[in-house]
């Protein structure tokens, strides 16, 4: 925890990104290493944690991240929790709360009561087309050389 | 739409990635695809919305996709849905529902299902260790230098 500290403190403090940082650790080794990249790599997707997650995956050489903690700075925003849970990350520990970053001027809280919403309520709008064709689950459940995850 | 969807069945019937496809069109031009890339890049984070957003972001110059909007072969999961809320984009279209996702094998549907209890009630720990030191909020609102987003 101290070193996602650190690394959140050394954003906090220059402009190479927002004020979070965030560790993979893997049997009590640091696998995997993040701090926020969002405008220096004009990545909106580019959080702590999910830079973490990739660092860590891309060290392991596997996408599923079993038996590994996340350690963050601050509570994940519903992006990174989902990242987590994609990447099978055994549990989470965080410093500060979703509120203390909204506190800072991030949207973390709320976008917590946006998925609390159902999709007609939120204010982001998303509507339904569905397309001509075949289905593609139906070919990929078809498929017998599919790589499931 | 027809092109998020040759996105995912190239996929599908492939073994490149799962069956998603996105593209993010602004200004009625095309200025980022995406197809899943999460087994072929070890990236849990690789989602086909996700390498849309980067693409396009990166495409673009900005990490701000405001005036974008996301085409997208299936509802986004929560990490995706996330994701284009921190990108401004602004407004999401999609084909197959999360439900018809689970009934691929995709966890999209049990996401929205966690996203909406507690913390204290999900399936991933999650607790607080607060930190030493100074604290990396309080650092960034201090910052004359910080880029906001």
């Amino acid at each position: 925890m101290e070193l996602a500290l650190e690394l959140a403190r050394f954003n906090a403090r220059g402009s190479d990104g927002g004020p979070f940082g965030a560790v993979i650790v893997h049997e009590g080794k640091v696998v995997g290493e993040g701090s926020n990249r969002v405008t220096t790599t004009m990545d909106p997707t580019a959080h702590a944690e999910i830079v973490a997650l990739r660092d860590a995956a891309k060290n392991l050489g596997r996408f599923d991240l079993r038996g590994c903690v996340l350690y963050t700075s601050c509570e994940p925003c519903p992006m990174c929790l989902a990242a987590v849970y994609w990447a099978r990350v055994d549990r989470v520990v965080y410093a500060a709360t979703q509120d203390e970053a909204a506190a800072a001027g991030f949207d973390d809280a709320f976008l917590y009561e946006e998925f609390a919403k159902p999709m007609a309520s939120r204010s982001l709008v998303c509507t339904r087309e569905a397309g001509d064709g075949e289905d593609p689950f139906a070919l990929w459940l078809a498929n017998p050389n599919k790589v499931p995850y």
